[in-house]
């Protein structure tokens, strides 16, 4: 058996190239005491994977060069050498970006095999991290309460699409979410019952964000950064919260773009902004999949997936995140 | 008896101007019923005045034109129509940029005479507003613990040097202070006891701060934006706070200034800028007043005011303020 996994050969600057990277072959892995053998079934690609793949010192720790990456992953356990696993059983670990993976069980968490009518998928976004990271941020990070008027950019990606939901399943007084094609605006409203979306190609973000909340907002969740977040400080009401999750538009950048001109604003809004990684959030995750789970169950919280198939497509499918080509999740099927 | 005051005659653009101003005389006004008739001894110049010259909405009412302006004062009752004030009784209002002030007595708050050895001039700063800015926004604000680092930028001034010493006597591991000068910053250093100070205009803030906080910093307490807010950003540790207080160095701006260009840098760090007023934490004066007044009784918190006199030099005073002249508080002494 051979076993195919993608290493990182040098670290890209600026937007990442396909030399940067290679799919190399390798024998597939011995499971050791304690570990079991999972044949991936489904591999994550997250716009967080750009800054790992960088030297500088991140929440993460830099990919290795040479080395294989890492990343989410739900596939089936074929061998164990671990107590509580057996073959045939489902379970989650962050070893994607190959086929096969050897283990800690101590890393792994069993998952449904999606006899329920919960596909293995949704374990990687809406019943995952992805789902979390939308919880925390909102719940926690930005303290939405009841009422609140919401803001999300990035709002017909993974994240973005929970958010809006998650706010009017909780009693939002309006959600408005910025997207980057008119087909996702029109999603976001005709499926995800957001009050009010716009595309932020289509003009200045600051005065379609007035248009779209004359009130402004009580809290932006940023995905984005740049010009959204000028904007959302600009609309933002007395007390106003951004909880920043991710800032997409500077990944890429090489020369550090200028940050948002009316941080003042702060002063008298009283506004706080304040960034979050969902790690520090998983004590949430049992209250989580109990106020969600049921949401998903029954189709009031909707989502989506970009699946893409094949080992050999997930560094594509990866810039395809980072270029906004995805709605919902975006996954690799192998 | 003739009334001076100053009045606001045309919304400056930029750098205000003497010809914005005018100082008009104007008949001694006649206390009304439940009023006080109060001659000022002390007159309060501050940077926040600067926003309520322009027209723009911000926390406080713009000044209106052609009429005299307002700002804190303490002076002398000499007509009461009010119970439980008497003449010869003194008060901090809000009746300032003039000679006479008629005031309601809910709007008055008596103090002390100057008699047991605290000047009049203190209910202005030390244990006045002032106090309870760098008292409110670095303990509720920042969240300010014991032990963590803090850095303030504008530490020569009236809320800054304060930040500095409370946070010192309140426990903090190390104490840094920016400010324009090397006159001021030898003051932080030996008369406010700060651990590291450096002069802002001697090179990049960011490499100076580097220098003088090679662990980083837990909290910085703003007072002026730009480049100081990007450099403590840059040094901020995980979980790091930032209160923001003020951004002098953008009050004069007629063309909005970028922002920091490393705000992602609040994802990884899990950072927090929040914004803050002190109009929203009048609830602390009694528990600032018991911390902060046995401190300031026994020498143990030291503060310096630069007192201009008469009330023709009240403009001139305030635009030394916003130029960064004074050292401590800056007032006006008729």
């Amino acid at each position: 058996m051979i076993n195919r996994e993608w290493h990182l050969l040098s670290r890209p600057v600026g937007w990442p190239k396909p030399e940067d990277f290679a799919l190399v072959e390798s024998p597939v892995p011995t499971p050791g005491e304690g570990q079991v053998l999972v044949r991936n079934k489904y591999l994550s690609v997250d716009p967080y994977m750009r800054g790992r793949m960088s030297a500088a010192k991140s929440y993460a720790a830099p990919f290795e060069l040479g080395k294989v990456m890492q990343g989410g992953a739900v596939g089936e356990v074929i061998e164990s050498k671990a107590e509580g696993i057996e073959p045939g059983d489902h379970v989650l670990h962050f070893f994607g970006w190959r086929e096969y993976a050897a283990v800690d069980a101590k890393n792994a968490v069993k998952v449904g095999t999606g006899a329920e009518g919960v596909p293995l998928s949704a374990y990687l976004g809406v019943l995952g991290m992805t789902g979390l990271t939308a919880y925390a941020g909102l719940l926690r990070t930005a303290s939405f309460k009841e009422g609140d008027s919401l803001f999300v950019s990035g709002a017909a990606g993974a994240v973005g699409s929970q958010v809006g939901q998650i706010a009017k399943l909780k009693g939002a007084s309006r959600v408005i979410g910025s997207a980057g094609s008119d087909e996702k605006v029109r999603l976001l409203v005709d499926e995800y019952g957001f009050d009010a979306a716009f595309n932020y190609k289509n003009g200045p973000v600051a005065e379609q964000l007035r248009q779209a909340a004359p009130d402004g907002i009580d809290v932006y969740f940023d995905n984005v950064g740049g010009d959204h977040l000028e904007a959302a400080i600009g609309s933002l009401n007395q007390g106003g919260r951004v909880a920043v999750c991710g800032m997409i538009s500077v990944y890429n950048n090489t020369e550090p773009a200028p940050g948002p001109r009316n941080l003042a604003r702060l002063i008298q809004t009283r506004g706080r902004i304040e960034g979050f990684l969902v790690g520090d959030h998983y004590d949430l995750q049992p209250q989580f999949v109990q106020e969600v789970g049921p949401w998903v169950a029954s189709g009031a919280l909707k989502y989506r997936e970009t699946v893409v198939e094949g080992i050999e497509n997930n560094l594509e499918a990866f810039l395809g995140v980072l270029r906004g080509d995805n709605i919902g999740k975006m996954v690799v099927k192998l």
